[in-house]
C-alpha cells in the first residue's frame, strides 16, 4: 500500500489529491511543518531532504511531487490522471509541472523559506518583499501562455490539474490579486468543485 | 529533425549532451547569455519563458531541461539514455533531475539570478555569498545519499548523468570545494572522457 507523508500547507497536497482523484488505496501520515516534523530524524530516515512529500511505495520511497505525480498517473491508467500515449505529450505535461516546481514554486518559497538562500534578516525581507512580482510573475505567462484550458493542458484531465490548483490556492496569501488570471481563477473553481478534493479537505478538517 | 536552443555555459549543456549520447539528428543553436539572445523578440516567439534550454520538435516546442531530456530518452530507446521499462525506476530518474533542477540549480541560480528575487542590491550580495553553503549542502545529499555509484542511478547509465555532470563542472566557480564529494568527482572525470562529451566541448571551443 502506499503511504503519503504530506502537510494540507504543503505542495504535497497536490499529491494527495492526486492519489484521491485516481482512486488510489493509500494512507495518509500527516506532517506539521510548523512544528518542524519534516527535520526530526524519524522523518529524515524515510527522506532525508527534510521536505514533504515522500510516497512510502513497496518498491521504495519517492520524493519531488512531480515525480510522485507521475507515478501515481503510471499505476493508474485507468484514472483521469493517465498519462497520453504520445511521448512529446508526457513531456509537455511535465514541463509543465516543471515550471510550478522549479519557477512558481520557488518563487513563493521566498516568502517564508528565504532561509534556504540567504541569513540576513534584510536580505530575508527583501525577498519577501518581492514575493507578489515573483509570483504574479509566473502566473501571468500560466495564463497567457501555458494554460490550454479547460484543464491546463487542453480538453483532458492530468496530473497539471491538482498541481497548479494548490499553488493558484495560495494566490492571495502570496499578495497576488487573482482577478488578473481568470482562466486560472476558473479553474480554481471548478478544481475546488471535484469530489476528489472535498475529500482531501474533509480530511484536512477532520 | 530537432533542433537545441542552447548556451555553453548553461543547464542546456545536459540536453546538448544527451542528444549526442542517444546518437540524434539534431541542430544545435547557440544562445549567447551574456548578451541577453533568451530575451530577445525572436526567441521569446520560440519559448516565452526567455530562458534556454528549448527544442523545437516536429510536435512543437518543449522546454525544461529535466522534460528535455526524458522526451530524448522515449525517443532513443536503443541508446544509453534508454528509460527503465519499470515506472518507479523511471519516477527516481524524474525524482533525481527534480532535485538537481529544483534545488541544486535554484541555489546556483542565486550567484548570478539574484534579481529574480529581489530588488535591493545588497540583498542579492547576500544571496551570492551564500551559494558556497546551499550549493554545498546539495551536493552533500548527493554524496551521501542520492548517488547510487558508478552511474547516479546505479549500474545503468541515464538521464540523471549528464544533467549532474553540467552541475558538477559549476562546483569551483559555486565556491564549492570538490574535494569534499569524491564520489561526484570520479563520475564527473568519467562524464568528461565519454566521447558525447568531447563532440560538445569540440563543437563548444570551434
Amino acid at each position: 500500500m502506499l503511504k503519503l507523508y504530506q502537510s494540507p500547507d504543503s505542495c504535497a497536497r497536490a499529491a494527495h489529491i492526486a492519489l484521491e482523484e485516481a482512486g488510489a488505496d493509500y494512507e495518509a501520515v500527516r506532517m506539521s511543518l510548523a512544528e518542524g516534523d519534516q527535520r526530526k530524524p524519524a522523518y529524515l530516515a524515510i527522506n532525508p531532504k527534510g521536505r514533504v512529500p515522500a510516497l512510502v511505495t513497496d518498491h521504495g520511497v519517492l520524493t519531488e511531487t512531480p515525480a510522485i505525480l507521475g507515478y501515481i498517473a503510471a499505476l493508474y491508467p485507468d484514472s483521469p490522471l493517465a498519462l497520453p500515449a504520445d511521448p512529446f505529450a508526457v513531456a509537455q505535461i511535465h514541463a509543465f509541472n516543471l515550471y510550478l516546481c522549479a519557477t512558481l514554486h520557488v518563487a513563493h518559497a521566498h516568502k517564508l523559506r528565504g532561509t534556504r538562500w540567504a541569513d540576513d534578516p534584510a536580505a530575508i525581507a527583501e525577498m519577501r518583499r518581492k514575493v507578489p512580482d515573483s509570483v504574479g510573475a509566473c502566473f501571468q505567462l500560466i495564463e497567457t501562455e501555458l494554460f490550454h484550458g479547460p484543464w491546463a493542458m487542453g480538453e483532458r484531465f492530468s496530473i497539471c490539474d491538482p498541481y497548479l490548483f494548490v499553488f493558484a490556492e495560495w494566490m492571495e496569501g502570496d499578495g497576488v490579486d487573482p482577478s488578473r488570471f481568470p482562466k486560472v481563477l476558473d479553474h480554481r473553481a471548478r478544481m475546488a468543485a471535484r469530489p476528489a478534493v472535498a475529500r482531501v479537505n474533509a480530511a484536512r478538517d477532520a
